[in-house]
């Protein structure tokens, strides 16, 4: 995926509604992805809506959060990467997460009787809510920018969501960054269906969910699949599967590209060890660099290796 | 840990207010592991409060959750023991997360304009929500059981909560088992102040948090430790380190106790390997079995090889 | 290689002269794998010059001995496998090793002055002649048959030898069965000029010889290429390099055959991993039977986990 | 060992008789590791005769060789330290083998009709007999010393056999470096009975022999238990176990010492890995350098490790 190759009249959807974080990713993965005009954002009603769209192919791609640095994994993007209709992540961008109280022009700290927010918003911000307005009402939205909307339209005091939102819903901050863990980044990913896989760049990443039986020493069988070619990972996260407590998958982030030999070597071993596996995409690293392979792991050496056995695989049988 | 050998006159915290599925855990952990009458069990009006009255002496254990099956790992919970002062885990147990729709008697379904519980109770009621009491307005609370005090006070129309919020505040289901993925189940844990381990039963999870450095090999390497030495490994976690996004550690659950050797030594491993390593505890596993130790990892084969070396290193200097 | 296929009018060098257990290993190997008539045995006078005339086609295989139950690997047929012009290994057998003490008709034990034999034949008797014949000359021939053929000569009193050795020079065993460890077992090869490889027979051996560098860990990292795979090892042998004490190679024996997708990718991950491997070939086991392979190294679960890696690898370019 | 602790009155049985190679490195031991004047060196005539006067307590110590940088390992030597009573490996030493061609006084090469050598010396001196000598008779000697006596006797023409055995025997080189392989050296060790260790010195060797049954995997397991512990191997070899061909045990020579932790916690990893183990000491390295343990394996990191895991194990059971 590269900005000149991005066919026009594209539609990708987002997790909206409009001035939320999500937001602000899609525009970042726009700009960096796809020429200027050629791709027209749409705000979904939730991630299932926008993820439901792109099966369906009302739109060409999605944006949603992934993971957050402080909550972890978003439940909700897992599960459908998981066990719905296999998906492909095709970029990714990082978002700082900082929050603004929003309220309406003129509206003062002492005014503020409710507060609303996404539930995960509310569990950010829960510490400087007490500290500050212990006697404020927080209330469930379905989306920070929702909780914006409504603070607009009169039927909130006050929103906890990114300055984004304040700019789309004319309000204005009566207090600023009030998470409370600074820093806070969340990383969010453009899905699209598969079919498509992005061009290697040189510093990608793989995203794979592989399932693993009870059986001690599988995972770490499945993992030196990937460790003994040098590929190095970034993330690994188990997760309960549905079935049963006590039984889980994981979802791994791996340097490398499918279009690479290592990788192609190791996604195959992976294969034949898991009880199952899903590949979630090749695609570009938003932040950091992949570490070089290790000589052995290289191209070249795969390359020359392959060369090597087909001679001798090649000859024929003596008579 | 056994009900015998508990002292008179014990505190333990939980996760209030009562009414709540961490009263139900406490109350499970306290039948199982406490003779009757020793343990005063004490509601505290959130995690962070519990365990800083733990860490502080005011209690002698803390019970609160771990992990939901669906939601995942409790943020929170993680953070303490993860960056929090040390504590270890004594215990753990599994609760069904079935959620009633508790009014007062006589409130209809479509009486309810206000719907509360925590957020992590939203999350998983959205679904029913949106399908049945599309224009009720979801309200945060600070717990399922503070929700339902808020009904039983009249404050709120219905609350999200477990069936023993209804039976404490003298409420009704006016729809029962409205969670959205049914079969759910939260893993509380009774944490207590380092010091003190509860006695291997043959049947003990080990629980450890490993920081990992970037390097790659690394996490494999610490891994191999475990492996090597026939233990099992029932959860694998990455969570983000605060310091940097990219950087992560590593939560494990694996069979067996610290006091058996294979356990001991492959600890001593990991510590050897990794950047750092906090040991949560060697507990008895609530639920399934621990698989047979492998043949060169029992303790007797761990004691007969130790003497083996034990002879060879006794001997004297040659002249 | 097979019966109906060996082309008429070969001709197969061995270890000469006629009457050693190198013949009899040669005609078992021709009896099993040629069809009647087609081969022509031809003895040479050593090992180097058996190899020398394989390599110019004056021959089309030599039949050498590799290894023996007693004494170890033979080092010439070693040394000409690792260091010559290269050859490959198209069939093995083993030949039980059985001395005994040959002399012409009417001689008696206490006649015998002079006991000839081949340098490994005097290592092999050693104890017996010191308990039996303590004043008997011990002299060195250029093999066990050699030492036969000057007994008959009258050149030498007598030689340990085979008994074919007896029959093919008219000569009488003075005793029987000498050697010093009973049930000794050489392991001969038939080799021939790369180009040709034996057909998969389901029960096949592939041999490497694999050059190690110094660094710690290099050859785990080689043995683990192979293990990984699902890939037994029936021998594994080092030896000294020419250029330093200190350096090593090793020689491996493993089940399967580089027909085999694990042998293959095995094969390949050896090349990329050490400083050097050398193929002696794939052919049929003589004795035991290959285990069979786990379920994640079978050819199915290859073909299997190429598809699914082709299949990613195939899709387009998303726009 | 060192020459300051080395107690008077020692005897050193070697495998003679005087003139040997085995002498030399005999004498090199004694000169590097005895105080002067506190050892009597006693040849004896052969490794098992040396072994069963070491065995019987009727000398202190015993010099044989190991191996050969031509030829390989000397069966008989490692005959005796695999299935024999157990001895350990308390110094060893490397002598440059090379081979004169040992004559009376005013012997010319046209006088030579035979030549003695140990089977040993005639396998690397055949290629410059069959030039150089080709008429010559090859005999076989029970040392290539015993063949330079037998010289001196005048009971043979010439003698395959080292300078020192020309200088002992009063004979004269007729030719000199007459072995096929030039830089040919022999590893010698000087063995003691099980019960003293060598002190380490920084830069030791650890032998062992480990019995490994066939089940796949095994001998990766076991080889892990040493590498995963940052242990280099310096030497693999494997020999036939006399049970059953097909079958093998190793022979492992490893960089440090059973008193260094990381040694002494993989010795007791293989003990519970490998079907059979038998230590073969741990000794001064005679030539290299071990390199240095990585960081996880430092005695320090050992010791840290024990601290940490011992106090947690030492915490009361809580109540």
């Amino acid at each position: 995926m590269n900005p000149e190759s991005t066919s026009p009249g594209q539609r990708w959807a987002y997790l909206g509604p409009e001035g939320t974080f999500t937001e602000e990713a899609v525009i970042g993965l726009r700009d960096r992805w796809a020429a200027p005009g050629v791709v027209t954002l749409d705000p979904a009603v939730g991630v299932a809506v926008a993820l439901k769209d792109l099966r369906a192919g009302a739109v060409d791609a999605a944006c949603v959060p992934l993971e957050n640095s402080v909550e972890g994994s978003v439940p909700l993007t897992l599960d459908e990467l998981t066990h719905g209709e296999p998906l492909v992540i095709a970029a990714e961008v990082y978002v700082p997460i900082t929050f603004d109280l929003l309220v309406r022009p003129g509206t003062g700290l002492s005014d503020i009787r409710t507060v609303g927010s996404h539930p995960h918003g509310h569990a950010q911000i829960r510490g400087w809510l007490e500290g500050n307005l212990p006697d404020a009402e927080p209330i469930v939205s379905a989306s920070n920018g929702a909780a914006a909307a409504a603070v607009a339209a009169g039927e909130l005091d006050a929103a906890a969501a990114g300055s984004r939102a304040g700019v789309h819903y004319g309000l204005v901050p009566a207090a600023s960054d009030i998470g409370d863990v600074s820093g806070a980044v969340t990383r969010f990913v453009l899905l699209r269906r598969p079919g498509s896989l992005a061009a290697p760049t040189g510093n990608d990443r793989t995203s794979l969910v592989i399932f693993v039986d009870n059986r001690p020493g599988t995972l770490l069988a499945v993992l030196s699949e990937l460790a003994d070619r040098g590929i190095n990972l970034t993330r690994l996260e188990s997760r309960p599967t549905r079935n049963q407590v006590g039984e889980y998958f994981f979802l791994i982030d791996a340097d490398g590209h499918i279009a690479e030999p290592a990788m192609a070597e190791a996604v195959a071993g992976v294969h034949r060890r898991a009880a199952g596996v899903r590949f979630l995409g090749s695609y570009p690293r938003a932040i950091g660099r992949t570490a070089p392979a290790p000589e052995y792991a290289t191209p070249q050496a795969y390359a020359e290796a392959e060369a090597f056995v087909a001679e001798l695989r090649g000859q024929g049988v003596h008579r």
